[in-house]
């Protein structure tokens, strides 16, 4: 196998979905992971810190999308609007992956530990929306108001999806939660 | 002296943000805090489970104040309206504690550990108003976005006066930061 295995990435996360399914996160090692997945630790390691961020492989991709959306918002979209369309595009991703969402959820709604650093990532995520509206000309304290008010938008919508029937319409469930924040602030 | 020493509390919070501040928060262990104070690493102990807590502890009690204030909100509130009652009460607690939250706030700033744990506790906060909500009758999830949205107002309302000027008024602030929040969402 070659330095840089094909799909080794994909392995790893599948494998250790899979144990922490199992297992449990806190009974499952980087050496189990990388057994079940067919590679070594080292292996591990060129994709991984530690096997806490198998979890959150899928958070600079997502923070990406979101961004992106924001900026290219038409310069007339107002804060809130832009941050709902940065949502949207969050949304376009998630229906490309399965149920892993929903298996992920599982295991980090077991370990206080793991719920810490999902919060800590939506924050991270609220930051990223501030900035890009900011660079839209948007002022504070409207910026970060209108992205952590985004960001509870998000977490509602993403609980209901993710715990609620499969097959859900995860861009509906954000149009909803976005209409009942407005509603609740009017 | 007693076992319970009298303002030992007290002796311990001061001593712990005096040394935070001469040698960071990192540089300084519990043996130095309670030598500080004039007292023993068992008394500590008795107060805090580890130098990190003495930092948070007010939580509790503006915790306290922030849901005695939802709950005890008339029956006509509106929910966003009965969050805003809860964080002026918080802002009652914050005029009588003097420099303290600005000191503080340099000490959070300055280690990423501590300030993730700022956000868990925001997070907290938001869940106590989201339930002190669902206690009025609020359903979700009206209640999960009206307090996640208040704790956004707190957050910028205390950036700003931990940050700005002294003397501020931290009601203005909040009563500041929660119309701009209203404006965003219309």
């Amino acid at each position: 196998m070659g330095r840089w295995a094909p799909g080794a990435q994909g392995r790893l996360e599948e494998a250790a979905m899979e144990l922490f399914e199992e297992r449990g996160f806190e009974n499952t090692t980087v050496a189990d992971i990388a057994e079940r997945a067919g590679l070594t630790k080292r292996t591990f390691f060129r994709y991984f810190p530690d096997k806490r961020e198998v979890l959150f492989s899928g958070t600079e991709p997502l923070k990406g999308k979101f961004v992106e959306a924001i900026v290219a918002a038409s310069a007339d979209t107002a804060p809130l609007d832009a941050i709902a369309l940065g949502l949207d595009a969050m949304a376009d991703l998630f229906t490309t992956i399965g149920d892993r969402p929903r298996k992920r959820q599982a295991i980090i709604g077991a370990n206080p530990e793991l719920q810490e650093r999902e919060l800590v990532k939506m924050i991270a995520f609220a930051a990223a929306g501030a900035e890009a509206l900011r660079d839209r000309g948007v002022a504070e304290p409207a910026a970060s108001l209108a992205a952590e008010a985004g960001i509870a938008v998000l977490r509602i919508a993403f609980e209901q999806w993710v715990t609620g029937p499969k097959g859900q319409d995860m861009k509906k469930l954000l149009h909803d939660s976005l209409a009942e924040l407005k509603a609740v602030a009017a």
